[in-house]
């Protein structure tokens, strides 16, 4: 059965994004954040950022966690930032289910990615997400809210957490609001680059 | 020359001591934090808890980090929480000192710890340690309002933090109002056992 997981950027003190002062100040952080994500040629490729590219330990996760995945769920904040940034070519391939109160008919992009809108909650958009996922994984691509929803329901089986050598400051938090008495995690993978460290873990609801 | 280095374990959501609501609570989840390290054989000698224990990376890694501290630099309150509950033979086998206001002569106990109480600051605790440290490391022991003091004064060059699997929800931060400008964190180590995951990062002023 699919697997339903996370991967994200987060600073070592605990944010996945910035806190918003400026468009200038925010973008710069968050480029900090996700220095080594934007080194790798794989991901440089797929939001055609530009040619070239580091190949290593990084490269190699960015990639897998791309092709493990069948279908992404997001929330609306994600997406409205994404519509305007992504390229025509949206960098998923696959179904994107919206977590949304707005109606809005299905949005298919050159190269296999279809945004659908989803108005009956997080369950009802993992249900849709299962039955077009064809064997491969279900990725909870964010923000942090959309996350955070589906951990505490106990829907997630595992968490890839990229832990940046940064210090924000201020920020989004991942692990913000959680009742800790409702997860039990489990370590299964620490690796390296001089760039970033990757966290692996299963989670399990209580 | 010595490097000056802290060693604590860490929640998931970035806290090294839960919040006080009880007492029974309070160490409860503090047994929860430190679960890994009551397992280990070097600890539980050292502390004098009990026989037996792992002797894994974990327990190497608890070991050196004893071995390479040829002193120590506390906060009263750590200083204070423990002054109690050490064993006799307190478990630092080494001169620590201790930042408070009150003058206190020093105090030997079995086994070689001697607490040195100082009054003017933590520089001059840190020259103070230097000159007893006898070619080892100096470890800021605690709590996390004196690591984050020496952080920010750009003072620490060795940060190693074993990343404990749970969740606090509440407590006491190690990153917090630490100003991300000032320091540059480099990942030098990433290494898990079943029970955590052992992260260093060579720290520098910026």
């Amino acid at each position: 059965m699919s697997k339903v997981f996370f991967s994200v950027t987060m600073s070592l003190d605990g944010f996945i994004a910035p806190e918003w002062r400026s468009d200038e100040q925010w973008i710069q952080q968050w480029m900090g954040l996700q220095d080594y994500a934007l080194h790798q040629k794989f991901l440089r490729e797929n939001l055609k950022i530009g040619e070239g590219g580091e190949t290593g330990v990084d490269n190699t996760i960015l990639e897998s966690t791309f092709r493990r995945t069948g279908v992404s769920i997001m929330g609306k904040r994600m997406f409205d930032a994404g519509e305007h940034r992504w390229p025509e070519e949206a960098p998923f391939h696959s179904p994107v289910f919206v977590l949304t109160h707005q109606p809005r008919a299905p949005w298919e992009r050159p190269g296999g990615t279809v945004f659908h809108f989803v108005n009956d909650g997080i369950e009802s958009a993992l249900r849709q997400a299962r039955s077009v996922a064809r064997g491969k994984d279900i990725r909870i691509a964010g923000g942090a809210h959309t996350i955070r929803q589906y951990l505490q329901a106990g829907l997630v089986d595992e968490a890839h957490i990229a832990l940046a050598p940064v210090l924000l400051g201020e920020g989004i938090r991942l692990f913000d609001r959680i009742d800790p008495q409702t997860l039990t995690l489990a370590i299964t993978e620490a690796v390296h680059s001089p760039r970033v460290t990757h966290l692996r873990y299963a989670v399990t609801r209580r």
